[in-house]
C-alpha cells in the first residue's frame, strides 16, 4: 500500500544492523520449530522468508533429510506463505484456521496435521502453555519507528502474541504497506493470565484502548528483512442471485426486529463472516434504509469499507483489512478517512467472548450445512475431509445478541442440499444457532423445540427439490425413533438424502 | 431451613393483605400463561403453587377442558414442581433444564415441548423478548423486610429476572429456608441490554457486586403464600470406585499441571458440575495436598460444602445450594461460617462467559458420552431421547481454562461403550474439551489433531472389553475414509459398536 517509501522503514539506528536477506533470515528457522507468523485472512503475511524457507526445505529434503515445522498464524494466509510450505511438505503441524489449497490437500491426505481452534482461544492458549513453547516469529509490519516499536500492516491477528512469546524474531518490513495505516491500530497490552485478568475497558465499537504499535525485545529481533510486496487482493465476485436473496432475507429480518422493539434502528454492532455471501450481505444493507450502523468484525472485506464511504457505517473494528486490488486502491487513497473510522485490534479482542456479549453483536456467518434441528457445520465435507476450519465463527455464534448461519440451500450445481437430517459434523449445536437463512429463506429458531424448528427449517430453508425428502425423513423419524425430543433414524440419518437423490436422478 | 420462625416473614405492612392460600394463588395463573418460577438444581423451588395449579389442571382436564402452560426456571427442581405439573400434562413447554423423570418421559413421548438453553442465556433471552412475554412468576423466598424487600432463598437462578419481568408475581415465603441465609446473597443489578452494557465489576470469587436482597414492584404482587417444607434434599451416594479412580486421575493431573507451572499452587476457582461423579471429584480434593482453593461454580454440593468446612476450599460462588438432609443440617447449624464464605449470585453472573473466562475456571462435567475425536454428548440417549439438558455445562467448558469431561467408561453395567467412535448427539464440539476423563484413564487432548487425540482417547479412556473394537474402527476409517483429517466410516459410526458388542457377547 506503499506510494513514497523513504529508502529504508529501518529507523531504529541498532536494528539496522540485523537487515539481511530473505534467504538468510529463513536459514535462522531450525527443523521441528514452532513458527509464529503473521496473516489473517490473506492480509499482512510475511511474503519471502516463508517462500525462501520453502526453498531451502525442499533442498533438504532433496538430500534426503527431514525438515518440518510447525506453523501458527492468525488465520488464513496466501499461497506465498501455507501454499509454499504446504507444496514442500514442510508443515508438521498448523493451527488455527487455513483455507490454502495445498494446506487442505496434505491435511486431507493425511500428511499434515491441523488443529482447528476458536480465534479467541489461540493467543491465551500459548501464554498458559498449552501449545508448547513458540520458538520463532516470522512478522511482517508496515516500518519500525526511531525508538524501535514495530508499526503494524494490515492484519494484527496473533502478532502481539508472537512477538512477546517466540524466543527469535524475524521481521518482515513491507514498504508496499501504506505507512498511513500509522493510528489505525489499537493494541491492547492489558490482557493477563488468571488469577490476575481485570475486565477489558471497553463499551463502544469506537473505544480505543491500547496503543498504536507493538512492544518488542529488540534483543530477540534476529533478522529484519526489507520487502515490498502486495497482500493477496483476491477479488470478490459480484453478488450472485443467491447471495442477493439471502442478503434480503436477512434485511428484511433486521427491518422486523426493528418495527418489534428487539433492535434499536442502527441495529447493534454488525459481524460479518469471510466470502462472497458474506460480502453481498454487506452489500445489501448499502442498498437499504439503516443507517449509522456499526461492525464488530474479524475482517473487513470489500463491501464494508463500502458501507463506510457511503457513510451508513459510521465505524467498524476488525483485526484484518482484507480487500480485493480495487478497493486496496480506494483505501490507500482515502486512507486519513479511513483512519478515523477503522480500528485494527489483536484477535483476543476482536473475537472476545466478553466484549461480544457486551456489545451485542449481530453474528452473520457462512456455513457448509445445517440440518432440520439446528445444529451447524462449517468445517467438514463428508464429516472426514477439512475445508476450512471453524475460525471465529464459534467466538460470534455464542456470545452473539443474535446468530445467524447462512448458505445456499443447495451446493454443487443442485446435487448436494445443505439442509440436511442430521449434519456429519458439528461446530455450532443448536443451542448457538438461533437463524438459518438460505435463498429460500429464514427460519427464526428463536424459542422453539427442536420438532419445530426442523418445521420451520424444512419449510423455509430447503431447497424445492430436497423438502419432499427432508419432510419424509422427519415424517418417518416421528414414528420410527425411540425419543420424540429430537427425532432422528441413525441407521439411515448420514444416508437417507443422498439415496433419495440418487433415486430421484434415477426416475 | 428454619428453626424459630417468628408468626410471619411478612414483614412488610402493605404486603401482608396479599396473603392467601396456595389454592388461591395458583387459581390466579391463567391457561397458555408463561410462567417463570423459582429453583436450581432442587433448592429453592415454590412448593405449594405449583401442587395446587397441577390438582386445578387435573380438575379442568377431567372435565374435557384444555389448560396448559409454559414452565421457565432456574434449573431442574423436584416433585412438587416439575413432576407434579408434567403429571397431569400441565406442561406446554419446559425451558431451559430439567431432570426429573416425569417430564423427561412426556418429552420424550412428545406430550410435552422442551427447549434446553445455555444457563447463562436464558435471562438475557427474556429481556430481549426472544421468549415472549413473561405472565406469571412464582417465586420463594425466605421472607420480605419490612420496606419490601425480598430475602433470597436456597438458590437464586433466574429469580431477579421473573421478577422484573413477570406481569403477576406470586411469592411463597417459606420458613424453613433459614432467615439467617441473609447476606449470603448478591443480587447484581448492573446487566443492561446493549448498547448500554458494562464491563462487570468482579476479578476474583469473593467480590461482592450486588445487593443482598431482590427488587420487586408491590403493585406487581399478586399473591403471598406462606409455606414451611423442605428442599429436595437428595442424598448423595458415598463414592464408588470409577469416581474414586476418576477424583484421582483429576487430582494427578492438577498436580502435574502445577508442577509444569501451568497452574498455581492453589489452582484456579473450581467448578463442579450435577451428580455423584462430581461430587465425588470434590471429595477427591479433601484428601488431596491441595489448599486455599476457591470455586466458582453453579451448585455447591455436598462434598464442597465438607471442602469449606475443613479449611480447604476458602471461598465459594454459586447460584445454589443443593445438599443432602445430613448437609443441610451441618449448614444450618454453622450458617454463620458458611455466610463468610459462600456467595450466591443470579445464573446469568454464575455462568457468564466474561466471568468464567476473566477468573479461568478449571470445569468438570459429567457427560453422557465422548467419541475418540473429543467431541461430547451430555444430553441425548440414542441421539433422540433426551437425559436432562445441557445446563450450565457449555458456559463453563467453552470459557474455561481447562474444560474436562468425565464419565466412567461404561454405562448400564458394562453393555455401553460411553467412548464411541461418533457421538450421536454434540453438545459440546472438539474445539471445547480440552481433557476427557473415565476411571481408566485421563487423556489431555490439548494441542492434539484430531487422529491424535482418537489414539489417546482410545488408549486412555476406553473400557478393556471395547478397546479393540474401537481401534478396529479408527484403523479401518484411516484406510475407508474420504478425508483424513477426522476419519471416519459415516455409514457405519453408530452401528459400529453396538454390533461388535452383539457379536462379542455371542461369542
Ligand atoms: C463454510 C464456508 C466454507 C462457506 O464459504 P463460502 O465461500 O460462503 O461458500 P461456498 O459456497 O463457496 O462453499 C465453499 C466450498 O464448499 C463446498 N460446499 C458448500 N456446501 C457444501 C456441501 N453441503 N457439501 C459439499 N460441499 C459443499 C462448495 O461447493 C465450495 O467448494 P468448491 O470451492 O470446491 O466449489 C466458510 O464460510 C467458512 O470457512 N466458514 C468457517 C469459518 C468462518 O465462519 N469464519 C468467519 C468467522 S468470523
Ligand atoms: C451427563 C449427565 C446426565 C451424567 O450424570 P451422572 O449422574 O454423572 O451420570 P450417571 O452415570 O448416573 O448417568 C445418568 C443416566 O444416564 C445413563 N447413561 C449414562 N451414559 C450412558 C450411555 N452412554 N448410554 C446410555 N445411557 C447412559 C445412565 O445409565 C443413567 O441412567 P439410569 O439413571 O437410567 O441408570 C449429567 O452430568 C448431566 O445432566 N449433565 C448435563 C448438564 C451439566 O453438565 N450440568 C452441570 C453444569 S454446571
Amino acid at each position: 500500500m506503499s506510494i513514497d517509501a523513504p529508502q529504508s522503514r529501518v529507523l531504529n539506528e541498532a536494528l539496522r544492523s540485523k537487515i539481511m536477506s530473505a534467504a538468510e533470515a529463513a536459514a535462522l528457522i531450525p527443523s521441528g520449530s514452532h513458527v509464529g507468523m503473521s496473516g489473517f485472512t490473506g492480509s499482512g503475511y510475511p511474503k519471502f522468508v516463508p517462500v525462501e524457507l520453502a526453498k531451502r526445505i525442499e533442498e533438504i529434503h532433496n538430500r534426503g533429510e527431514p525438515f518440518k515445522i510447525s506453523v501458527w498464524t492468525g488465520a488464513s494466509t496466501a499461497p506465498e506463505l501455507d501454499g509454499a510450505l504446504a507444496k514442500v511438505d514442510a508443515i508438521e503441524m498448523r493451527l488455527p484456521y487455513q483455507s490454502d489449497p495445498n494446506c487442505r490437500k496434505r491435511i486431507n491426505e493425511g500428511t499434515m496435521d491441523y488443529i482447528d481452534i476458536h480465534l479467541s482461544h489461540v493467543a491465551q492458549y500459548v501464554w498458559f502453555g498449552f501449545l508448547g513453547k513458540l520458538d520463532v516469529a516470522v512478522i511482517e509490519v508496515a516500518g519500525i519507528t526511531e525508538d524501535g516499536h514495530l508499526i503494524p500492516s494490515s492484519s494484527i491477528g496473533n502478532n502481539k502474541t508472537w512477538l512477546d512469546q517466540a524466543d527469535k524474531i524475524i521481521l518482515e518490513v513491507n514498504s508496499w504497506q501504506s505507512l498511513a495505516l500509522d493510528g489505525m491500530h489499537d493494541i491492547y497490552y492489558g490482557t493477563e493470565r488468571p488469577p490476575n485478568r481485570k475486565p477489558i475497558p471497553m463499551v463502544a465499537v469506537a473505544d480505543r484502548i491500547g496503543e498504536p504499535y507493538f512492544r518488542v525485545d529488540p534483543d530477540r529481533i534476529v533478522a529484519i528483512v526489507e520487502t515490498d510486496s502486495s497482500d493477496r487482493c483476491t477479488a470478490f465476485s459480484p453478488p450472485d442471485t443467491n447471495s442477493q436473496l439471502i442478503a434480503g432475507h436477512i434485511i428484511d429480518f433486521l427491518a422486523h426486529e426493528v418495527k418489534a422493539g428487539r433492535l434499536p434502528a442502527n441495529l447493534l454492532p454488525l459481524q460479518s463472516g469471510v466470502g462472497n455471501v458474506a460480502n453481498a450481505v454487506m452489500a445489501g444493507l448499502e442498498a437499504s434504509h439503516f443507517e449509522n450502523l456499526t461492525a464488530y468484525t474479524e475482517v473487513l472485506q470489500d463491501a464494508m469499507l463500502s458501507l463506510i464511504k457511503c457513510g451508513k457505517l459510521t465505524m467498524a473494528s476488525a483485526t484484518a483489512v482484507s480487500l480485493s486490488e480495487e478497493a486496496t486502491a480506494d483505501f490507500l487513497q482515502n486512507i486519513d478517512f479511513y483512519r478515523e473510522r477503522i480500528i485494527l485490534r489483536p484477535q483476543e479482542i476482536s473475537n472476545h467472548p466478553e466484549l461480544i456479549r457486551r456489545l451485542g453483536v449481530i453474528a452473520m456467518n457462512g456455513m457448509i450445512e445445517a440440518d432440520i434441528y439446528g445444529n451447524v457445520n462449517s468445517t467438514h465435507i463428508g464429516g472426514t475431509a477439512i475445508m476450512n476450519g471453524i475460525g471465529g465463527s464459534g467466538d460470534f455464534a455464542r456470545n452473539a445478541y443474535i446468530s445467524m448461519f447462512m448458505t445456499p440451500s443447495t451446493a454443487k450445481n443442485g446435487a448436494i442440499s445443505c439442509i440436511v437430517p442430521m449434519v456429519n459434523h458439528v461446530d455450532h449445536t443448536e443451542h448457538d444457532v438461533q437463524v438459518i437463512v438460505t435463498e429460500q429463506g429464514l427460519a427464526d429458531l428463536r424459542g422453539l423445540s427442536p420438532k419445530n424448528r426442523a418445521k420451520l427449517v424444512i419449510e423455509k430453508c430447503a431447497h424445492p427439490s430436497f423438502k419432499p425428502a427432508l419432510q419424509e425423513y422427519f415424517d418417518r423419524a416421528m414414528h420410527g425413533t425411540t425419543g420424540l425430543h429430537t427425532p432422528h433414524l441413525l441407521d439411515e440419518a448420514f444416508s437417507f438424502l443422498p439415496k433419495w437423490a440418487a433415486a430421484h436422478k434415477a426416475d
